[in-house]
């Protein structure tokens, strides 16, 4: 019986765990990558560099202007290269594609909804991304709400920085994606 | 032997519950949060308070006009106060932030996709929505896909409604947030 | 003891198998729906029957203009009529509600935000969807990131399929959805 009740406790505290492995600081991911992807934002002169655009505006629609220095309402769609490594010219392992909207009238802040396509020896398939982004904050949490591929029915929570920058057309931007949910 | 048996039941209970808790009408959130965002949308003469301005709309593509009298197509961007309680007045917790899209021609539904960032003394983190909005039915529900901080990995429904509107211009909505998978 | 022991192996079994049902390719979904959407692209002639506008486009913005021959950044809005077969005059059972955006410049990519808001005597909910789109394979699979009603809580993978199309105005889709976490 004592066996028996060592074995009670035992799978209480598997069947616990798994449902709630302990407190939030405590969770460790199932999968962890690091990647970096880069956003050149076409001003006019770079169309053959650009990787991303404004594509909508309250200017372009002709309906409302309102706090145009922080760019609130502006809808950028991009295209951009993934790394390994923190080097524009190494060689890209996937895409990053989406959009990111500003949505605040007195600081910078966006909206992010974007796909990692991965496409490389070591991994194939998509990760989905979704959340806010206050981008004058050194990292950012945002959701991971599935993937496909390698990353099948994946979940987790990726952490952006803004690893570099130069004036209002590169923008390097590192995520370390930790899953959570791994299947 | 009879001890173990009844272990035996007592777990595949217990694994079966935590996997499958029973039909559709049984579940019970692990976690609720009542909350209440703001919406103020710019018409040309309140800059100072607008919290939303439409910012993507088939007239101002150039390209397309269908349908405007029920806003297809138009894209807004929105930046609202979120409060405890029903009066706009209110101490702010955090922000609502995130765009909706009429897409409809013969009524008023929008898709829906936006973060809570909360930042209050009971409250830290983001979560994140997404989902179908048609707006004249009393109540809506739509997906928490996500969540940060606080609310790390946390998925469930929010059921929206409208709680009070100001011809089109103030639109104050209810969102009872019920997490169904807690971290 | 023994009995015990077989016991522990047993729930390890049980519990490990239900957080992680084995590889990759022997995950059976709990649900399975394949539906049919229909897209009818406003071209300025079809306001009767159009299904979906552009509403945003680099033109549009008047700020940049990037590739247009690709649509890149070109955004979409739709509200597509759901069928149970290819057939467009088949009753519909729901609606495909939400967006894509053409988001790269030298292929047609696009990436996908929707609800399908099924009402049916079969079904009564809505599904969530968000994924990359890479409109030129044969087929593609996006994240199923969560739904309503019948579909409460569900997650899973829906493989897109362009099922037919008649120049740049009709576009029939057919959708796979597999739910692999069923509530």
């Amino acid at each position: 019986m004592r066996a028996t009740c060592i074995l009670l406790c035992f799978f209480t505290f598997l069947v616990a765990s798994s449902a709630h492995p302990g407190k939030k600081k405590q969770y460790k991911p199932c999968k962890e990558l690091v990647l970096y992807f880069h956003d050149i934002i076409y001003n006019g002169q770079n169309a053959a560099n650009a990787t991303s655009a404004i594509v909508a505006a309250p200017e372009g629609a002709n309906l409302t202007i309102l706090a145009s220095q922080f760019h609130f309402g502006n809808i950028a769609v991009f295209d951009d290269p993934i790394t390994l490594d923190n080097n524009l010219h190494s060689p890209p392992v996937g895409r990053a594609q989406g959009m990111y909207i500003y949505d605040t009238k007195n600081t910078f802040t966006a909206l992010l909804g974007f796909s990692f396509v991965l496409n490389s020896t070591d991994h194939h398939g998509t990760i989905n991304f979704m959340g806010a982004d206050p981008t004058t904050l050194k990292t950012r949490d945002i959701s991971v709400v599935g993937g496909t591929g390698d990353f099948f029915m994946h979940r987790g929570i990726a952490t952006i920085a803004t690893d570099a920058y130069e004036g209002d057309v590169y923008f390097r931007l590192r995520v370390d994606i930790k899953f959570y949910d791994c299947w």
